[in-house]
């Protein structure tokens, strides 16, 4: 039922936005979505963000096919969020891993192909994660998208990495990760990385590269975790560092 | 292969321990972990908790049945985690949030059965949650199993906390959640609760009951989360808190 006052409004991913003027068509899942979930209709105003930091006003054109002019287009700083690298989880776990990395506002995730776990690149996984990361985006009505990398082993990976960022391994035999309020110091600090081993843990060789390359061993419950709930409690900790960071609280 | 040197000892739920020299019968789900994924042989030693705070030494006995003698019982501490109440998420997703939050240490799950949601008690849907916590505690090795209630209304679970704990409402226009570190005044303090609301949101008299009930409103990130996000939010938080206040980190 349609009700204008309670009613969420629309929030699609639309990877070309141009400017003011710019006709879209949607189709698939937004189309759906928009005249389905939401009942938009001609005349009312949606919002897309082409997961780049650009967030445009759309106004509806017309239903079918279905077609809406930008009307607006608002940049947005990134939103501050951690990378996070992790192994292979167990079984499926990783997709809706993927999709709470992102919605907790996750910058980047890099799987790891370890060795006791190797994670061969399938471009079917690679496109399911960009869809999970993709509808995460819409939950969110974020400007950006979490961009999901292809799996590389932990050389590559640490390589890959922007320099000066705070470096954490997670690992039950570390000290407690800090209170979040004491690691920020700015916006425009390089991101924070964490890196979690696969179901079966890094290896020596491994762990030996992380650690040389400033991964500090950092606990996150008194509990052993899954590969995935210690990336998710990791994210849960960078994205309450984002909110102080915001908000100054 | 058996590998003793890098094989995880096995651990599983007894729910019934009564001390040295009682003779268990494994059967179902701890039988075949035990033998099959495991691998243990008689003479090998399982250990085993009742999820209320006892964690037993087992000696393996025989394979078929799969008997072992209880050697010694230790009891443990509460882990100290706090209370997660939540309205209903979405579709199966409470499935994996109750996973998580017994992964994480909560000590006790109360759905909330809320005007905009209603969530009907339904003893199969309860049984799976309890086979999902106890899985968690195999999981972790935990001595405490995360404790799964019967879906009730916000009034009957207010009046069912525990007094003198700190009361959290999760909102995304809430106060940053305060760093961890800042809260923990000790172990025996009373469990903190946090409540989220379902899929719909709490309603305004919801809200007011929760207000009321000092309930105090908590931002966990900037973007919106869904219910059982936030939900996994708080609760890594709260790990962290207890392992501060475990080793006063």
């Amino acid at each position: 039922m349609r009700s204008p006052g309670d009613a969420t409004p629309a929030f699609v991913f639309v990877p070309e936005l141009a400017g003011p003027g710019q006709r879209l068509t949607l189709t698939g899942d937004d189309a759906h979505y928009v005249t389905r979930v939401c009942r938009a209709r001609p005349g009312d105003t949606v919002r897309a963000s082409n997961g780049r930091g650009l967030v445009a006003r759309l106004r509806l054109d017309s239903l079918a096919p279905l077609t809406a002019d930008v009307v607006e287009l608002e940049p947005h700083d990134p939103s501050g969020g951690g990378w996070v690298m992790t192994g292979a989880p167990e079984g499926q776990r990783a997709d809706w891993m993927v999709e709470k990395l992102a919605e907790l506002g996750i910058t980047r995730w890099q799987p790891l192909s370890c060795a006791r776990s190797p994670w061969p690149s399938a471009p079917a996984r690679l496109e399911r994660w960009e869809r999970l990361a993709t509808a995460a985006l819409r939950q969110s009505r974020a400007a950006w998208r979490m961009e999901v990398a292809s799996p590389i082993e932990v050389a590559d990976a640490i390589a890959s990495l922007p320099e000066g960022g705070r470096r954490w391994l997670a690992d039950p035999d570390g000290e407690p990760l800090p209170s979040a309020r004491s690691v920020t110091t700015g916006l425009t600090e390089p991101p924070q990385v964490v890196a979690i081993g696969p179901a079966e843990g890094f290896d020596d060789r491994e762990r030996e590269r992380l650690r040389a390359a400033g991964f500090r061993p950092a606990c996150l419950a008194t509990r052993r975790l899954r590969t995935e709930t210690a990336a998710l409690a990791w994210a849960a900790w960078d994205a309450l560092e984002v909110v102080s960071r915001t908000r100054g609280g």
